[in-house]
């Protein structure tokens, strides 16, 4: 049996796999079904409920403008039986930083929420050293 | 007893009450001790462990930029001892969309994940229901 958290890759992967072949039967099946699910597509508002979100994905997975699609750098915190996973979404005209937060159904490991944003800065990560406390983000970086 | 939805609710405004009080203590006390911990400012890539974020949570409060920022129409949803928020971010330059993340630890519910990103599209919630079809992200909004 695999580990809670090499399910919850499996599933991750999973759903990258179905936004990448533009496979809605895919995308349902990564969705959780009685958990309740979120959805925050870059520079768009809230999507609450399982039908509101699968739309939206079938908008884009069907529209012609679908993006290529692909996740690395992948970090998986678990707590319990909710994943919360964070990438890099590497598409033709930028990067993606993206939260998926997974729970487990019966059926297994499914998404309950996905938010990505653009990333404006160069990718750096940053381990938890102590020697790190000046390596914030510079003051005003929101403005 | 408050309810758990309470516990996070309360969580979640002691959150935003740090962010624009500048009080970087209570900052200090919203995160999670010993759940992993992460965060993504809008624009910028992963910050991972309670070290990493709080240095660029104390660099945000203490530049001469903080932002004052209010959380509104917060969408609660509970998943065992995990709690993800979803909320509006109004800056006085214009408004994001953060995603939260929340688990219990024994000191009560903590800070375990902080996602915002820019909206550029009006707020629009959607309700679960089956007539929202239509009304999914326009295609080629990611371009």
């Amino acid at each position: 049996m695999p580990s809670d958290e090499e399910q919850v890759r499996e599933a991750h992967a999973a759903f990258y796999e179905a936004f990448s072949d533009r496979d809605m039967e895919a995308m349902e099946d990564v969705w959780a079904r009685d958990a309740p699910v979120s959805c925050i597509h870059p520079g768009w508002s809230l999507l609450v409920g399982r039908d509101a979100v699968l739309a939206s994905w079938r908008s884009i997975l069907e529209g012609p403008a679908a993006p290529e699609v692909a996740a690395s750098r992948e970090v998986v915190h678990l707590y319990g039986d909710t994943a919360v996973v964070l990438c890099v979404e590497t598409l033709a005209d930028g990067q993606l930083m993206a939260t998926n937060v997974l729970a487990k159904e019966p059926g297994g490991w499914r998404l309950v929420h996905h938010q990505a944003g653009p990333i404006s800065m160069a990718i750096e990560f940053e381990d938890d050293d102590d020697d790190d406390d000046d390596e914030g983000p510079p003051t005003g970086f929101l403005n």
